[in-house]
């Protein structure tokens, strides 16, 4: 069984086999296979959208991905609710001396295979090893460039502007944290890792009202929430009756005590867009595979306070709080 | 004295704090300002070049520089020997759990100090905090996006092109491994970490004859030119009389068996030019304060057999190989 060495990452002969033998097979393309310092591209024309992010998750493989698949679903989906079409994608490399080569190949071979679905091109890559307890198998960075195609995001909330989620919510974090915990008695939980590209490029394609999209990753529904509020002189009103949550997700937050709102997801949206179109935006995310359980969840109203209000099922209004503290560390 | 925790990198309230204190009062710009999923920036004419590194140096602090000047400076770098003007750089950290924000704070620092210098704009970052023992202090991806301003470097070698490094070789590889395994012996010993924007600038702006340029960096001078020859129909010969290397550099080398010549570099580049051009090259070098020591040291010549040819100070020629087994690991 093949083992990565420091040699693998060390710049000389076993870095260029590595190179050619992984990463250019599945990572295939022209612009890649120059090899240069760096890859040059055609002239985009448009506004560019630009992100970044480190993936650090344990497990590294889990039930609905890995932490290839979800390097790459991450990146495209910080691109898409930007409302930018995803383009390219570089990957950097970190991993720890004497990481299998299978499991690797299995993480590259997911990168490549969303990345193809996505018709993303992974144009420039990097290798680094560690010692052994330098690292914990292998973390992955991927940054990802995207254009904007039909209209840039105003961020500007109006009173009655509608909150929606594009399906159930904490799928991604309650799956790690049991498959982390080893709590194998619920095994209907599996990560909503996937891309969303295609779900934001439909709601672009028929509404001009979208305000804002984000994807409520690490913190979850609450994180994201607060933090679009924080900037603007709105407040929102979310409904605890509509959130769309698996029964499996509540049982298991419930048992652990954690707020499945503050728990992540990896393949879901919120799009905030005008009251008139709510509803055909809604429709539009429905028609879609990964989006059959959208859901209106709640609206802008007009109260100067920053605040995310919830209505409970009881009645009562309570205030959903940015989340703090050691949430679930490393789940993406 | 404040730790770095878990919930820095959870998302949550600690997170924006730390982005907030931190990355946002050092990499003050418009762009990052902003905190969306993507960074939107303006319409960029012309081809990009992109490119992506992680640093995982050991240590984190050296003589010349520390992991957050390297970081800009390697791929303000890449961008640059691709004859590309440095745009845009992203940053994503890697943070082991109990790493002081004071040291923290002087690496981002470096960043912002470079990259200011440089005029590039970081404007989007991600920050990830391992558990104690799952990572080394820090680490740190960047990825640049840059345009091509003057013409597309032909990568085409001919028969009398001159090679021109910059200055002198195995600067930042000697001062590592000085530091690292504690031979205070020599502290002449200082990283060359440079950014080369100005330099390769200058050339293209009095060159349009300009066949590649390289950063000479993992591997050295040996991995960069027998990479660059690799795919061609061309071999090289190098007159080792011409080689700039310090004499520090060269009597440290020698005590530990290393090659300077496969000894990392970090703010040096090789250049390859027509024969008619070369001599303006070299003086457009010389004439910037980082390029003082440059020299054309060898050139290409008609040996279809892609090897890189080593005229020895006896007059000897001998083969310089691609450096292989365990270099000097975590250099960068």
């Amino acid at each position: 069984m093949e083992l990565v060495t420091l040699a693998h990452g060390s710049g000389g002969d076993e870095s260029c086999k590595l190179i050619n033998d992984l990463f250019l097979s599945y990572f295939n393309n022209e612009i890649l296979y120059k090899q240069n310092d760096a890859s040059l591209v055609e002239p985009i024309d448009g506004k560019l959208a630009i992100t970044t992010d480190s993936f650090v998750i344990n497990p590294l493989f889990f039930p609905g991905g890995d932490i290839g698949k979800l390097s790459v679903c991450g990146t495209i989906n910080d691109l898409s609710v930007s409302g930018a079409k995803p383009l390219y994608i570089t990957a950097g490399f970190i991993i720890e001396e004497g990481f299998n080569m299978c499991p690797l190949e299995k993480i590259v071979y997911s990168m490549a295979k969303v990345a193809k679905l996505a018709r993303v091109k992974i144009i420039a890559g990097d290798t680094k090893v560690v010692e052994k307890g330098k690292c914990d198998g292998v973390y992955i960075n991927t940054t990802g460039i995207g254009v904007i195609e039909h209209y840039e995001l105003t961020h500007t909330l109006q009173e009655g502007d509608q909150i929606i989620v594009s399906g159930s919510l904490g799928d991604h974090g309650a799956c790690i944290m049991s498959k982390r915990e080893m709590l194998g008695f619920n095994s209907l939980l599996k990560s909503d890792c996937a891309p969303l590209h295609e779900i934001t490029e439909a709601i672009l394609s028929i509404s001009c009202n979208v305000r804002i999209m984000r994807d409520p990753t690490r913190g979850g529904l609450a994180a994201s929430l607060n933090e679009i509020i924080s900037n603007t002189s709105k407040s929102m009103m979310v409904y605890e009756k509509k959130l769309p949550i698996k029964e499996e997700v509540k049982s298991f937050c419930d048992l652990l005590g954690l707020d499945p709102l503050s728990v992540a997801n990896e393949g879901k949206l919120i799009c905030i867009v005008s009251k008139e179109d709510s509803v055909k935006v809604l429709k539009t995310i429905q028609n879609h595979p990964l989006g059959q359980d959208a859901q209106i969840i709640g609206e802008i109203i007009n109260d100067s306070s920053n605040k995310v209000y919830l209505k409970t099922l009881l009645g009562a209004t309570k205030m959903l709080s940015m989340p703090s503290g050691e949430l679930l560390p490393r789940i993406c």
